[in-house]
């Protein structure tokens, strides 16, 4: 295993600390598994959360900032929060108005998720889950029953947080949310396995030539190996995939992210992008926003994934709404 | 080989495509090799124009946009750009006050910038060169005499494109590029080798357990090779050979890159990062502002640069004016 790091069971804690120094707007508190604004929870505005395991970076910890999160939960690397680590990021983000959770569809995860907001709600706060579940490769896998929660985890942290940053209410911004998940689909590919710190291997055998279609965000199977071939073909695959399953339709808009899983370089991402393009073009959909680079990764993995979100009444102005935090920054 | 790519021949074409297809805000002529603005050049303001090899994406042509780069000129794959394509550039960015040529110390680039700038002259264009040479690692290299350029290349650009924006002249501009550079020095680390996509296989041979210290952006040789120790002792020899050749002392404020070489997780690089800042902390030096992520790749290698600039007079306003290109926007 060749990485950045002192041990493997400090890699957590050393790059929360390392984030922590880079970005002070920010409030790191890795025993209790909370990264929020410094500036505390706004006055006024409803308060919005999300969290899940490690080794997703910048997802979800470098989308705390104005205009998208209150508070991020990271938990163990692949590990979902404790059901404390989820109520801590609500009590960080809670202003009186209420909190909107935003979880990822896997198992572990909904459920703490689901003990946390009944701690809160027994504590007299509000909390609204938006359950993610965008991932159309396949249903039910190694730590999911139903679809997994990937790409659009960005799209719903986006809108949603520019929705309540304009003061919208907790319910509003809840539906929002699930508007945004149900109007996405996406579709990933790996070319490598990952490793996690604490496991020092590999996480599966991926053979030389040979790829996994449909991987999921921890190296989970997909829907079957094949070999290699060129990145047309490979994202022709994926776009049917998600087109075949996604409500986009000729004439539509949609907003596109070519995402990388952590150890792709950005010049394959955007020649992803290109075919992705190409691809909506050939169905009449126009791209009217994109994002291309690493925003929800796998540790180390090579490979990308593919998220539309067709565009609705009311997304676009959410989506250029100014945003400040590490990963995410246009407006101001 | 394991890349997204259609064929190793149109790796770069394609890649110019994606981009061109994710920024209708920026021209691209694949052609001749030039990335610029969209909407040309900017009446009144002098030209910023860099180029080098492809293969370190975002640099250069990420880029390119408001508050930064005019035009890019993006040669094939760890190659530099031939005289021509310098040329097109300097052209594309030139607004009737000469045009500021950034180019990283690597011998063809060098050679082929010079016979650019000259040709550029006999055609009544005036163009001041700045050369970047910020990498201690290593006096004379594969491809260089003298240092090489690398980090720095982001602080000239960056803090040139805002004295450009504000209206500077050809020769302040140029002066102030020479200052940031001379107040630069960086240090590369590679965990793994990189492939060139027409090679189609790794560029040396870096054994399982070893790292090589010191490498440069396209993998030629360091200092030395080593056995991989953690993160706090690679850091802090990358550290001591930056700051025994720095200006840096003690009470100095720094502006600092910790730079993802294109296979690095980001959580690494953020674990890194919290070394870097507790040696600066160590030796009175505050870091007044940071970059952390993919800035100048080497493909897909696994390895990180650090780079410092000691901030000078005048520095710190031209680093936070408003910047909008597809690799670093703020402020707008």
């Amino acid at each position: 295993m060749k990485k950045f790091l002192n041990t493997p069971e400090s890699y957590l804690s050393d790059a929360l600390a390392g984030l922590a120094a880079a970005h002070p707007e920010l409030r790191v508190d890795a025993e209790n598994g909370v990264v929020a604004r410094a500036s505390g929870p706004v006055e006024g505005k409803v308060g919005l959360v999300s969290g899940g395991g490690s080794g997703h970076e910048p997802l979800h910890s470098g989308f705390v900032g104005e205009g998208m999160l209150d508070a991020a939960c990271p938990g163990e690397v692949f590990t979902s929060p404790v059901p404390d680590g989820f109520l801590a990021g609500v009590k960080a983000a809670d202003a009186g108005r209420g909190t909107v959770l935003i979880v990822k569809n896997y198992t572990g995860d909904v459920m703490n998720a689901q003990m946390a907001a009944e701690l809160a709600e027994d504590e007299g706060l509000r909390v609204e889950q938006v359950l993610v579940n965008d991932d159309v490769a396949v249903e039910d896998s190694t730590f999911t029953a139903g679809r997994r929660g990937t790409g659009a985890t960005v799209f719903v942290e986006k809108i949603c947080g520019a929705a309540a940053a304009r003061g919208d209410g907790l319910e509003a911004v809840a539906e929002l949310g699930r508007r945004v998940n149900a109007a996405s689909r996406s579709f990933a590919v790996a070319l490598t396995a990952c490793t996690v710190p604490t496991a020092g291997r590999p996480g599966f055998d991926l053979p030389e030539e040979e790829i996994e279609v449909g991987v999921g965000i921890h190296g989970e199977p997909g829907r079957r190996r094949e070999k290699l071939r060129s990145a047309r073909e490979i994202v022709g695959e994926m776009m049917e995939a998600i087109l075949q399953d996604s409500p986009l339709e000729s004439g539509d808009e949609a907003v596109v992210m070519v995402n990388g899983m952590g150890g792709t370089p950005l010049s394959e991402l955007y020649l992803v992008f290109g075919e992705v393009a190409r691809v909506c073009g050939d169905k009449g959909i126009t791209i009217a926003r994109n994002l291309v680079g690493d925003y929800v990764t796998s540790l180390d993995m090579e490979g990308c994934s593919i998220t539309l979100c067709r565009v609705e009444e009311g997304f676009l102005p959410l989506w250029d709404a100014p945003v400040n935090t590490p990963a995410l920054r246009w407006g101001v």
